[in-house]
Parts: C-alpha cells; structure tokens; sequence
C-alpha cells in the first residue's frame, strides 16, 4: 500500500466512524450546522478568494481557457451565493426517517420500511469549486459523511472551503469528519477512493464522460453514474411546427453547455420540407452548426454532413446533428441505438404516437412536447440535485435528498418467533 | 474473443432485443404468458425429471452429499409445486405503469414518475433447478429479460427446464428471448456474464457467500448483493427472559440453513446469570453446537472456547457464538463491526433501548422483540422474492417485484420551453 492509499483509507475510515454518528442525527441539529456552516463561508470568504486567486493564476501559467477559469474563479459575491445555497438545503425536508411502507402482519408483526443515510458518498468531480460546498451540503442534510475529491485545478479552493466546512461543525454535534476532502490530487489518489470498498458506500463522479468513464470502470466501490447526456428531439410527422421550432431551438441554445440540452434532433419525413427550412434558417441565425444527414444537406448549404460520430457525439456546443426518419419506430430505434438514456423529447400532437413514444423509448426523461432542457432537480421541484442519474439501478434521473438515501425494515413484536 | 464470451455476448444481445419488446406489455399478456409455462411444466414433467436424473447420476458419481442431492432433485410432485409458484407469481400486482410520484409543476408541465423494467437481469446461482423457474417467472412478471446462469451440476435439468420455458412463450406476445439459459456451465461462461455492461443490466447473485463476492469483485455488470447472513440476536439487560429464550431458540434452530438464521447471540451481563443457564440447555437440547466466550464458558461444560473466526462464520448450521455484553452499545459495536448487515434483532422491554438498537444498527432488517426468521419476502407480505439484498444501493432487505424494476420520468407539456 502505498502513502496516498494508506491516507485515503484513514480518510475514509474516518468518515465511516462520522456516518455512524451522523446517522441518527435530527434535522435541527443537521439543519443548524448547514446553517453555521453557511455563515462559515461568509465570514472567513477572504481567505477563500485568496487561496482561489492561486489556483486561478496556476490554471493561467497552464494556458487554461478564460471559460474555465470563469467556472473556477471565486469572488466575495459568488462565495454569498454558495452560501445561500446551502441555507436553502437547509430548508428541505430531510428525507432521514421517512416511513416508505408500513403495515401491520397477520401475525401483528408491524411492518415499517424507513429512510436511512446510505453512509459514506464519495464525490469525485471537476473544476468548480462549489460543488465542493453543495456537495457537503446535500451529504449532510441527508445523514451522510461526504468524501470530496475535486480537480488538482480548484486544490486550494477546495483546501481551505473544506477547512471552513470543518471549523463550523466542530461548534455542532455533527462531526467533522464528516466532511472531508480525499488527500492528494493526482490520479493515485482517486484510483484509491475507488477501491475503498467496505468503506465508501457511493461514488457519484460529477463531470464530463471520460471522468464518468473512468470510475465506472475502475471503481470496485458502487457507482451512480450522471450527467451524460446525449439528448434527442424527434419532431413528430403529427407536430404543432411551431411549437416544434421553439421547443428544438430552445433544447439546442438556451444553455448548450449542460447535459440536458439537445444534441440530436430527428425529423419525420413527412413533414422534413415544412419544418426544416424555417428550423435551420432559425438556428443559422442563432449561431449553431447543424451537421445533417443526406435528406437535411438539401435545405440549406450551410450544413456540415454528419458522419456516424456526430449521433454518439455530446457536444456540448452550439452543434446540432440533424436527421430525417420514416417513421415514429425508426426515431424509436435511433434512440436505443445512439442515446446516453439521459432525456428525449417527442413534439407531437398526437395521441397515440406520444404515448407509443413513451412507452418505448428507455431514457431517464421522456418529454412530450416540452424541451428537453426541464430535467432538472430545480425544475422538477426537488429543491436541489446532486447530479442527474442515467443509470437504471437506485436512482434514475435527477436525484435530489431522497435518493441519497437507503432503507431499512424495522420489524416490531412481542415475543413473535416463526 | 473466445467462443464462450461470444455465445454469451450473443444470447445478452438477444436478450437485450427481447427487454425492449417485452417492456411495454401490459400485464395480460405478461400473465397469460405465467399460466402457459405453468401448465408446460406440468405436461412436460417426465422429460424435466428424465433430464434431472442425469444430473442427479452425476452428482451421486462424483460423491455429493445427500443433502445436496436432496435439493438438486425433482420428481413430478415438486415439478407441479414449482408450476403453482408460478401461478402465485401471475397473481401478484404487476409494479410496471405505477406511477410512485405525479404533480404538475408551476409551471403547468404535468411530472410523473413511473415504474419500468430494468431490462435484462442476470441470475447466478447454485445447485436448485427451481430457481430457474422462479427466477424467470419473477423477471417476466416485472417486464424483465432473464439470462439465467445455474450451477454445472442441474445443467441438464436447467436445460430442459428453459426449453421447456421458452416453448409456452412461443404462443404468447412474450418474446421466447425473454428467457434464456447462459450457454455453458464452466467459469468462463461465468465471466463472460459479469463483463457484459452495457448489455445486463444488473447482475443477481443467489447463493453462498463465495459465489456472491466472487461476482461483486469480478462484475463490471452493476451487482446486487443477496443473501449473506450474519445474523445477531441482543438480549437486553431489560429483555423479557421467557420471550428471549424463545426468540433465541426459534433464530436459531426453526430452519438453520437460511441466511436469516442467527449466528451469534450477544446476552447482556446484568441478566447473564439468569438467561444462560435456562437458554443453554435449551440448545443443548436442541442439538446446537455453543461458542462461547470467557463468560460464557463457566455456565455449561458443553460450550466450545470462541475464536475470533466465531463472530465472522455465517455456520448454516445448528452451532451458534454466543458473547456476554457490558452495554447496549458494547452490542451495537459488536455487531458493526462483524456484522453483515442482513438482519439484527433486540430483545427488550425498554422503549429507549429499542429505540437506540435500531437507530444505531444500520442492517437491512432490525427485529425489535421477533426472531430473525421473520426478514423474508413471503413473510413480509411481498408474495415472492428474488433474493435478500445485504447492500444499501437500489434495494435493501427482501427484494419483491417493485424491487425488480427502475422508473422513468414522463413530463407532458404544451410547447413548453425554458
């Protein structure tokens, strides 16, 4: 075992000791540290933009983008926000000790099966230093110790936000190992955390596919896999065009550079010369390239062909593979064949396409006549996400506190043997 | 590639193919389907039985114990025994279409979260050629494709078995692929399964504790751990004494061969002096085989020294560790610390220590005056179940239909967009 092994496994030793205490914590005690820990970080936001400023100006000797350095810039207002944030999680429902089922047994046995933290989750993630804070944040509200392994870029950042985050527990009941940031930034010590099972309980990795790649192969430790996603709009022979254009426009450009945006969008022949003039026209004047197959490339010149990457591409950017299909059942297959399962859309007004649409397509979001860009945890009312599962086991879709939970069966007698 | 991984690559193809015709079936045809392998089994009874000698010659050749043979075997009237199981299993509420959440956003999007299948799950298992039957009927009920991969020794029985399977749904919509065998019984076949990602699902091993580690090691298949059962009994210092001898007795001795046996009894020391010396003939009586630790030894001649490998053994058999405790907490300790975490149980009349068992306790299932035995699927009311899960992700304790199922996200709008 090697130094970074070994202090990766103290680590998580230490927050499997936390997630037993945590556990049975009430929500006044957890929602009071969220609290102290949100005042934590604006009083001591100085020291934080400090250690940011040097994490910012090595990412500028690397000549990292100005997007990325945006993304992990700090400021005072900024660290406000975050702070915020937290005392929003704050007020959420804790979903520890909800009671899913219950029921008392013929032989009286009564019966309850109830919300319990999973334990130790492991968040391995990207640039952004807030998500080292909201991270923490959700991990505590739902009982659970948080092991937090950021990007080498934010290193610094995350040290002293995770050194805040601890000062504030120590004044609580919560204890401060259950908050920790996984030691070393290399790539030894993420391979570590990944083979930390019997100890870490989830690994949710936040950030783009190859990272999610990585730790979904590697990983001996439970993976929740998020975040990619590979979205199709199928404009359906029976749509509403207008609503059509505006639902493909906004799913393509409203924010192209998160998951839930549109990458692919496929047309039904019989309506591809009514709707495809006026929908490239559109996104041409909004910047986006469109990369068609050999039934788009006809309406506009400005279109790039689209080989068979573009359908497995997530671009992220203002692209947008096109293509025309013969049928409902043919976009179907399409989807099964190129999707990351995250979100598809349907515009249509009929009836039985949209119901036959849903009931085939196998994706974590299915939108009828909506954009694509709704999944979301804000969205969807549950007040705030961790990421957005596009697995099938446990948690599908976006995960907010509840499904940072387990259960538990808690079977109650009076002397009752079989 | 060799041919075995590309035999097996294939038939999860094809199970894949047959996932996503079976999933939107409704529960008609997925029942009508349940009561025609039903009735094939009962007429095609003698071939099963003729095929299941074979394994039984075999098994006797190569000197297996009788209890084993015992269990490998099937004869007409077991034949129609597994047949009603399948029925009860057509009887059960189907869990794809229920829709678990449903509101309409701000907004006015219409949000629903619905059941579906997982798509393909994969079964390993050992010696008994009814989970073949079992396993199946339960995948087909919730909308799954099974890929079942039984022991070498019922290899015979398990192939006739699926024939048998696969022609009752040659009448039906069910596609017959819904239901297939993993070709070969070697290890290789094995592992062929358990790289399969992208194509399984997920992975459920039922069997012993080997077997279910060896999977969760190898598996790149997302795994649900079943079955291992270190099970404790805690007789509080404030327990009723005649309800705790029963308790003890009925965890151990009802049917000592199932994961939810108790391995290990752990006596509070203020009753120690009252509850061994009754508790400990009892056993004796009842054939168990006691290890005991230093204070447990001195009330009987008969207790064998514990060693440290006590507190691990999941035995399955008619020998139980027995440990004298300082405190309820002294319980808890031990039991984190050995524990597999299937089921614990307290005996007690006291509210508060009740209470901090099972908020402290973090198993699938915590008895609070009720024997062990009780964590089970036909007990809880869930009507049948694939396996006791042992971990927190996705499922926990008894794993019913619901458990076999993921869910979708349907947003019905009008041309929203964000």
């Amino acid at each position: 075992m090697t130094d970074i092994e070994r202090d990766v496994r103290g680590v998580a030793e230490r927050a499997k000791d936390a997630a037993a205490d945590l556990a049975p914590l009430n929500r006044a005690v957890k929602d009071g540290a969220l609290l102290a820990a949100a005042d934590a970080l604006v009083e001591r936001a100085e020291e934080i933009v400090k250690a940011n400023a040097e994490d910012v100006a090595r990412a500028r000797e690397n000549g990292t983008s100005e997007a990325m350095i945006d993304r992990l810039t700090l400021t005072t207002e900024r660290i406000a926000a975050i702070a915020d944030a937290v005392r929003e999680v704050a007020e959420l429902p804790d979903p520890v000790g909800e009671v899913i089922r219950g029921k008392t047994l013929p032989n009286g046995l009564e019966l309850r099966q109830i919300r319990v933290p999973l334990g130790v989750i492991g968040i391995i993630y990207e640039g952004r230093p807030n998500v080292t804070v909201d991270a923490a944040a959700l991990c505590l509200k739902s009982g659970n110790a948080a092991l937090l392994r950021g990007s080498s870029s934010a290193y610094s950042s995350n040290t002293v936000i995770v050194d805040v985050l601890r000062g504030a527990l120590e004044g609580t009941e919560v204890p401060a190992d259950a908050v920790q940031l996984v030691p070393g930034a290399g790539r030894e010590s993420a391979q570590a955390l990944m083979r930390a099972r019997g100890l870490v309980d989830v690994l949710i990795p936040r950030g783009g596919g190859s990272l999610i790649q990585t730790v979904v192969n590697e990983s001996t430790v439970p993976v929740i896999e998020t975040g990619e996603g590979n979205c199709h709009v199928y404009v359906d022979e029976a749509a509403d065009l207008d609503k059509a254009l505006a639902i493909a426009v906004n799913a393509k450009t409203q924010r192209c550079s998160v998951c839930n945006t549109a990458e692919t969008l496929l047309v039904h022949a019989g309506i591809a010369e009514r709707f495809l003039p006026p929908l490239l026209t559109s996104l041409r004047d909004l910047g986006v390239t469109v990369h068609g197959d050999d039934r788009v490339r006809p309406f506009d010149d400005a279109v790039v062909p689209a080989t068979e990457a573009d359908w497995t591409t997530e671009y992220l950017s203002l692209d947008l593979a096109v293509k025309v299909v013969d049928s409902l059942d043919d976009a179907v297959a399409h989807i099964r064949e190129y999707s990351t399962a995250h979100t598809e859309a349907i515009v249509t007004d009929s009836q039985s396409a949209a119901r036959r649409f849903v009931s085939r397509v196998d994706s974590a979001a299915v939108m009828v006549n909506a954009s694509t860009r709704f999944t979301d945890g804000g969205e969807f009312g549950f007040g705030a996400e961790i990421g957005i599962s596009t697995q099938k086991l446990h948690a599908r879709g976006p995960m907010g506190l509840p499904e940072m939970t387990s259960t538990k069966y808690v079977v109650t007698g009076d002397g009752h043997v079989r």
